[in-house]
C-alpha cells in the first residue's frame, strides 16, 4: 500500500474526464482541488462535486496554484493543452506524482491512430520533465461517462505505465479508490499502447453502438495478485 | 457472414502461434496448409495437427507453394522474417487477404513498446503490397499457449484492423470458428494499438506471473452485436 496522497490536483478537471475522476476520488474521502484556466470555473465544478458526493475536501482554483498545493497532479487536458499547461506548472511539479490521463486524439480522426512524435504523449511529458518528476500514465481508457455514473460499477481496468514503481503504485491504489482495478503496465513507454489503444476503443463505439463507451479488461490476473507483491 | 476460405495458408505455421491457429482452425473443419521455410518441418507439422484434431485436410509444404494455393494467408513469423517473406510471396497474394499476426517486439526488450517505422509493423506491409492485397491485422494479443490447449475457452478478444470491412469480416469468422471473438477495430493504422498492446501483456505476464499469458476483453460490446449487422 502506497502513502495515500493529503491532496489531489486535478487540472483540466472541469472537463468530462477530470469531472468523472473527481468525484470518484471525492466520494472515496480523497481531499481534491479542482483546477482549470479559470479559477472560478474550478470553484463552480468543485461545489458541484461536493454537492453530489457529500464531500467538504473539494475546492477549486486555477492550474498553478493547484498542482503547487498538491501532492499528487492529475492532468486531464485536450492533447493540446497538454504539453503548454505542463510548461506552465513544471516548478510546481518538483518531487511529485504527475498522472496524465492525455490522449493524442488529432480531430477529426479520432477513431483512427494517429502516434505523436515518439509514439506516447505521456512518455514526452516525462522527457521533458526529467528524473525530478515521476510521471504515471493512466485512465486514457476509460470512459468520461462511466467514471461520472457514480451508480455503477466500471467495467474497465486502467492500464498504468511508469517508470517508478511506486509512483505507479500510488496510482494503483487511486484506482482502487475510484473502484477501478488498476493494472502495473509496464515502463512509461508502454503509455504508447494504452494512449492508441483509446481510439480502437472509439471505432468499436462507433461500429458496435456501445452504450457510455467500450472499455478493455486484462484477462488472467487474479484480483489479489496485486497484493501479494505488497506486505 | 463472409465467404469460407477454401484453403488456409499459415506460414510460420510450425511456430507456437502458427501452430495454435493452425489446431483450432483445423478442428473447425477448415481445409489447412502448414507452409515453413522447410516443407518437411511444415510436413510433419501438418501430421501431427491433423492427427490433434482428426483432421484429414491438412497439408503442409513451402512458404511460397503455400502462399499460392491458399486463398487466404496467415503470416505468424518473428518480426525480423516479416518483411523478408512478404517479399518472397509477394505476387503469390495478388487479390487474396492477408491476415498478418506479427508483434514488432525487439529482444530483449519485449516488455516494452518500441514501435517500429510508422507505428505498425502490419501497416509497413499493406503499403508495401498496395491496394492489390487486402491486409488485415489479428491475433497480437492471444497467447500460442492457450490457443494450443484445444480443452479450454480462450478468455482474450482478437482486435481486427483493416482497411476493408469485408476482409476483416473473414477474419472475425475464422476467429469465430477458432472459439474467440473478433472484434472490428477500425483501419489498418490502427494495428500499432493491438501489437504495442503485447509488450504491455508480456510486462503484465511478469509482473503478476500470470499463467498460460495474459489477454484482452473489450467491455461493453454485447455477444450479438457483431450479428446484428450481417444479414
Amino acid at each position: 500500500m502506497s502513502a495515500r496522497p493529503n491532496l489531489i490536483a486535478i487540472l483540466g478537471g472541469t472537463g468530462a474526464e477530470g469531472h468523472g475522476i473527481a468525484l470518484r476520488l471525492a466520494r472515496a474521502g480523497h481531499a481534491i482541488v479542482i483546477g482549470s484556466r479559470s479559477a472560478e470555473s474550478a470553484a463552480s465544478s468543485a461545489a458541484a462535486i461536493g454537492e453530489a458526493t457529500g464531500s467538504a475536501n473539494v475546492s477549486g482554483s486555477g492550474n498553478l496554484d493547484a498542482a503547487r498545493r498538491a501532492d499528487v497532479v492529475i492532468l486531464t487536458v485536450p492533447y493540446a493543452a497538454q504539453m503548454p499547461l505542463v510548461r506552465e506548472i513544471k516548478d510546481a511539479l518538483a518531487g511529485k506524482v504527475l498522472v496524465d490521463a492525455t490522449v493524442p486524439l488529432m480531430p477529426p480522426k479520432v477513431a483512427r491512430v494517429q502516434l505523436p512524435q515518439g509514439g506516447s504523449a505521456v512518455a514526452s511529458v516525462q522527457d521533458f520533465l526529467g528524473e525530478g518528476v515521476r510521471v504515471v500514465s493512466a485512465f486514457q481508457n476509460v470512459a468520461a461517462c462511466h467514471l461520472q455514473d457514480l451508480g455503477h460499477a466500471v467495467d474497465c481496468d486502467v492500464l498504468i505505465c511508469g517508470d517508478d514503481v511506486a509512483a505507479r503504485q500510488v496510482v494503483v491504489d487511486l484506482a482502487r479508490d475510484m473502484g477501478l482495478r488498476g493494472i502495473h503496465a509496464g515502463p512509461i513507454a508502454n503509455s504508447a499502447a494504452a494512449e492508441a489503444l483509446t481510439s480502437l476503443l472509439i471505432a468499436i463505439n462507433r461500429r458496435y453502438k456501445v452504450p457510455g463507451g467500450a472499455g478493455i479488461r486484462i484477462t488472467g490476473v487474479t484480483e489479489d495478485a496485486d497484493d501479494r507483491e505488497v506486505p
